[in-house]
């Protein structure tokens, strides 16, 4: 495996710095294929790359070079070189759907809020962006290996697979307010939200339950990250 | 005035695109020096720049040099010039308050959003990002000029002006949880985050209601655009 700079078309990808490094060795060893040290690292009281790699048997190997190479600009450390892998989703658990998210940061900080809110599976429909991208895992802080995740070509295949799921699409004509949404704790959600510059199209107002979180009309909507985060702590706090 | 590539000593600023420049025009036009407008420009049937600088007596400039020398990578046709100005805040209104807020992307998603939730006014503790660098309006979509701000030099400053208000510190180790916290509605508020990396320090926790938005230990916080964003939706909605 040659250490390039990132492509979504590679078997492979990379973690950049400590955290999100130390999130990918303890909850995928079994993925990763070794890990980068820069010359330039040196151990904190906390935690030391070295000896959590042992551990886990992973290979270790100081190469500045490649460091410099994968994460430019990044000036870090330690990066984590892992194998691609993919995960179900599970029958047993809520779900957050997103329908062609399209910004690598705002899909990589919903990943940290739903890890945060006790969430644990995010379905994306295609297309969207690639959750594997470095990108997405920083903006994750490595909480990106806490979750399963699928793509789905299309909504319709998501909701054959999990026909027992309360749905909640967040529109900005959604017909319920936010306020007002009792979910009924002993049935499991999926919480849908649209791509950041079109949101949902009409087709999801009769999909389940079509939610508004309101808003006065001095800002055109609430950005995609807050309207999820908001969504999130109202079902799950 | 020389229109060279933003900085923060600049007496002026600008709003790259069409709609923060409308906001710009429309909530502050007393603050436009000019609009340039690129060659390629073409009106689309719901706006016109031309019209609406005519309507405002704001003068409009074809000049592709200036834009591309400031927006850089941006690929706009139109750019805002304006002169920086100051503002009170509202002691009859809720407030915001970031202390040394460190990211220009995230103190424009939190305009936005305090926008959208109905609030106006938004105090920062120094050191604080620069709240009229273009990468501040751009996440703000242009709700930046719909708000008064004002940059204080210690948290006892702000609270000497504005001794009437409810203060909620917004601490990983809050006293109450967002979710018991009812807010006295016939009293002002200010909800206080701190920065992105270090959040307040424990001196706030005395300041006033200390408040904890529960999460898994599974991420050591939320991200900042989220806890403010969820904190507003609780309080103003």
């Amino acid at each position: 495996m040659e250490i390039k700079s990132y492509k979504k078309s590679f078997e492979h990808s990379y973690t950049f710095g400590m955290f999100p490094t130390v999130e990918l060795i303890t909850s995928r060893p079994q993925a990763v294929v070794k890990v980068l040290v820069s010359s330039s690292y040196r151990s904190d009281n906390s935690i030391d790359i070295f000896e959590l790699c042992r551990k886990h048997n992973i290979r270790t190997e100081i190469n500045d070079k490649a460091i410099n190479k994968v994460a430019d600009k990044e000036n870090c450390f330690v990066v984590g070189v892992f194998e691609k892998y993919s995960c179900s989703l599970s029958s047993s658990q809520s779900h957050i759907v997103l329908v062609n998210p399209s910004n690598m940061g705002n899909m990589g900080t919903i990943i940290r809020t739903l890890v945060g809110f006790g969430l644990s599976d995010l379905a994306i429909i295609s297309p969207g962006v690639d959750i594997f991208d470095p990108k997405v895992i920083r903006a994750s802080m490595g909480a990106l290996f806490r979750v399963n995740f699928r793509y789905y070509d299309n909504f319709e295949q998501y909701r054959a697979e999990f026909k027992e799921h309360m749905i909640y699409t967040f529109m900005l004509d959604g017909a319920k307010s936010l306020k007002d949404v009792k979910h009924d704790e002993y049935k499991k959600f999926s919480l849908v939200f649209g791509n950041e510059a079109t949101g949902l199209d009409s087709s999801f107002a009769g999909a389940g339950t079509s939610v508004l979180i309101k808003h006065t009309d001095r800002i055109d909507s609430l950005n995609l990250t807050i309207a999820a985060g908001i969504a999130m702590y109202h079902f799950c706090s």
